[in-house]
């Protein structure tokens, strides 16, 4: 990843607004919150915040915007859905029609917008403990896989969970439930450990989103429930109109990780033997 | 097991005084601490705090009492050291020598007693929570193993650390890492899980302590540090003279299991869909 001079959120937020940046946002303005977005017709919107609500795991909402209103106070005083995000996806039908930088052109007064929270946060609590992560070693997507867990309904919204798979040492496993335990707002602790096969995952090999990653023989698979979701949902729904992110390019806050912290760091846990 | 019309915390200490109660404490005086107990010689004592203190997870200290006294009052007003527990275990030149009902005639100005924190207590907050352990349903022991990882040596003292291993489902398995992690006085976070030999144990179905416990084929063998270790540690150690409770029959206090916990429940983690 390459870092700016100015990397605070704002400046990546202006660098999107002026497109010059355009691409994911990992790595970037370090120790803030980066969110999933989610844009929906009004007339959507109230099904999809329950859909939210019923499966607060892949879709920890951590704002609504008002009904119309492209600005989240609540994440970041200058903020603009229409503008700063580095790109956009555009859903019709349920189906990917485009990914734009700007979405300005297609604001509509009943439009509301949606942030979720992000993996991203708890993989920097990870990192700060010492927990390495493969994927983020080598550069690559997050392995993101179908499950055969169904998400809870809510009028057109359904689907199965997605979950994201990092492969840990049967310690760093243990400690990173502990870690991620405290930040439900970005997809809490994991969902699922050890045999892919019980979540309907028949070849770890080949995720569904994102790429595959190499699990060694003193490595348990650990599954987090994913972001890709309420997206999944949203494709499920074939709702007429919905804007997302792009993959990777997120909504980059004010808001500093620790923030979303419900307890401070467990001492005693981390005094093994 | 069998209750008593009268189940504190009191009533069970002043049966195993009055020596009604001479066998294990396990389900008695419900939502109370039960402790380990160590008593040495003060020559001894000051290397044994420094293990425990190296060796929090499988010895955590609880109480110290003062040199001679055979008095606990911060575990509870009455207590009395030398008669208190249903049986004890009188170890010499690090053999077991007897195990005995009462050990007044052995006490001596020089003992140090130790209570250590033990696992009924976060047995007993999973099973609130609503995981079911083998071991209890089925009324045995719950298998222990000496593992290839060695605890941090003080004076005489050194061993491996003896875990303690309970079949969980995956979901289950990340639960009790949550729950457990909140009481670090009685073990607290899981040490292992998955592959026993990592740790060196070649034989789940043979324990070195305790009694096997078949892990079904949607379970994960998930293991914590055990208070077995500090007596492995005694006999290693071959010290001259020390009495220990006898197996399963623990002190009772008056401390409120839930005092032990650091946090409060994890409201987030439990909303999986």
């Amino acid at each position: 990843m390459t870092c700016m001079q100015d990397d605070t959120p704002r400046a990546v937020r202006l660098a999107a607004r002026r497109r010059t940046l355009t691409g994911p946002t990992a790595g970037r303005a370090g120790g803030f919150v980066q969110g999933n977005l989610v844009v929906l017709p009004a007339d959507a919107a109230s099904d999809f915040l329950r859909f939210c609500y019923l499966n607060p795991k892949p879709c920890p909402v951590i704002a609504v915007a008002e009904r119309g209103d492209h600005r989240v106070p609540s994440l970041g005083d200058d903020i603009d859905l229409r503008t700063d995000l580095p790109c956009y996806r555009v859903w019709r039908d349920g189906e990917i029609s485009e990914d734009l930088p700007d979405i300005s052109h297609l604001w509509r007064d009943d439009l509301v917008g949606f942030v979720l929270g992000c993996s991203f946060s708890f993989e920097e609590a990870l990192t700060a403990e010492g927990i390495p992560l493969k994927h983020v070693a080598a550069g690559t997507n997050v392995s993101m896989y179908r499950t055969n867990i169904p998400c809870r309904s809510a009028g057109p919204f359904a689907g199965p969970l997605v979950v994201s798979m990092r492969p840990l040492t049967a310690a760093n496993a243990i400690r990173a439930i502990q870690i991620t335990s405290r930040f439900p707002a970005v997809h809490g602790a994991p969902v699922h450990l050890g045999r892919p096969e019980e979540i309907g995952i028949r070849d770890l090999s080949r995720p569904d989103y994102g790429d595959p990653v190499d699990v060694a023989a003193n490595e348990i698979p650990v599954f987090w429930a994913c972001g890709v979701t309420p997206q999944a949902a949203i494709a499920a729904a074939k709702i007429p109109f919905a804007i997302t992110h792009a993959p990777g390019c997120m909504l980059v806050t004010d808001v500093p990780n620790t923030r979303l912290a419900i307890t401070s760091r467990d001492s005693g846990s981390s005094s093994t033997p």
